[in-house]
């Protein structure tokens, strides 16, 4: 009980942040109020929205789920009024983002063990749910998505999912477990950005 | 039956102004003639396409509605070979699109309170039904989608959701408030475009 | 035996050829490691998902396929440590590409059977099944995908599709008519390359 109202919170919270984050970049690319609002609500579930297509498991979750709603939207709206004071907010969206980013993910990972895929799927379901809001945001605003350029963002997810799908198999406590995975994300997260840790990038060949 | 005829006739001139809008976009962009009818497709479809995967509604409808595929198909080559003629007709297109604006979004949700979906949700469903074709087919030609800062689109189709929603609870004769919606929608749609209207948009901080 | 051997060879060389290709056009343009496994898995892929998804076929096929994820992994992180080196089999790449369309496609027309679609629908899943990874790997690189403006390429999967949905009708060979439409898309592919032939384009009304 008391872990699941932690969760809860992560929840609201990482689902807040995602938003806020998705009405940032719509802002940028000065779409009108209306864009601005389908932006954060792809940005916060489009994640959740692919990997369950992607299962089968339909109606997808936010058509039911009244309270990522009224999140999304108050989020947003919060953006497009406030904008300024958030930006002095940077430091606790972030914060947010890597908290999401870790409950989203061990969530999908919950979702494709509960549908019996096999270990490297479940994973890479688990990836697509914390990941891919961001990439169809991208996409939907014309941009190469940043996760393909970004620091250490997907590769978080992984290795947290990782270390949740081989911990799932001992005997420590589930809820404990959970935790302790979005707390790993959440550091390689904190980490990869206090240090601008970021993969190698491929150049274009000149002489091709 | 009286109503049904007009229904559909709307249902096929809305299909064939969708379809000949998405030849016209893809035309523009130099698309060879496949790409040409792929784009007129992805208009036309689109949005009813995602409303079913959404919703779980497989296999998508397009796929056993030779009906539309014809109609596409067939505004598509029209466009292709005719295109300067069409151009003429530009007051008679809107006027099609618009109301097949209209009976997509009442379409959309119906089959969402079918599906037993909470208020909000078959809001938001019948505005991807009308809407959300021509984001597609803005994400394929490479363009950030006009839907997000163009006057008042979506607006309207929301519009006219939100109303059928709640005349559905009331004892009005169904086919007379599907049809009144859909022409409330169409009515917004013609005063927003008579008088150029559109919601503010969000510009770039020069300073951030 | 001996023909379902042949077609997990193309299967196979296939798979590797659409990844090889997704993950050209990633390290293009300047993706990080992560972001050209992406794009080289969704250009392998992103047509059999697709259709997956259009049809109801859920969960998607790849997610309980390790065959295909390992073959596409290892062409992926091989294209990116050798891809000078794979360069120079340009030729070879192109005629598994053109195998793997025509293999794609006469899947994808099989499924479509399955599931009880009309003609025209099997048609057109077949030919989504083959070349849609390529096109939602352009979407997701931000370009207009090439799809649209290449040499026969789409209509060398419908030409096969079409033929392989008749021949069923008939009393020939099953396997047979298998192979004959897989070669019948290798050989339009060769021509349409050999003699650089393709579809006219429209260009934009300088007037309008």
């Amino acid at each position: 009980m008391h872990y699941n109202q932690f969760l809860s919170l992560i929840d609201i919270f990482g689902t807040a942040a995602f938003a806020i984050a998705g009405a940032f970049s719509a802002m940028e690319r000065k779409l009108d109020p209306f864009g601005v609002l389908i932006i954060s609500f792809v940005s916060a579930i489009g994640g959740g929205t692919l990997r369950d297509v992607l299962v089968g498991n339909l109606p997808v979750s936010w058509l039911q789920n009244g309270t990522a709603i009224l999140v999304i939207f108050c989020s947003s709206v919060v953006t497009m009024l406030f904008g300024h004071y958030l930006k002095q907010l940077q430091t606790a969206l972030f914060l947010f983002d890597a908290l999401g980013l870790g409950l989203f993910t061990i969530i999908g990972l919950e979702i494709a063990i509960k549908n019996g895929l096999p270990g490297y799927s479940c994973i890479a379901l688990s990836t697509v749910t914390g990941c891919f809001g961001g990439v169809l945001r991208d996409v939907l605003l014309n941009k190469v998505p940043l996760l393909f350029r970004r620091e250490i963002y997907a590769l978080a997810s992984i290795g947290g999912a990782t270390a949740y799908y081989f911990l799932r198999r001992t005997t420590i406590d589930e809820d404990l477990s959970k935790i302790g995975c979005i707390l790993l994300i959440f550091f390689i997260r904190w980490i990869a950005v206090r240090y601008a840790l970021g993969l190698p990038r491929f150049y274009r060949d000149p002489a091709a």
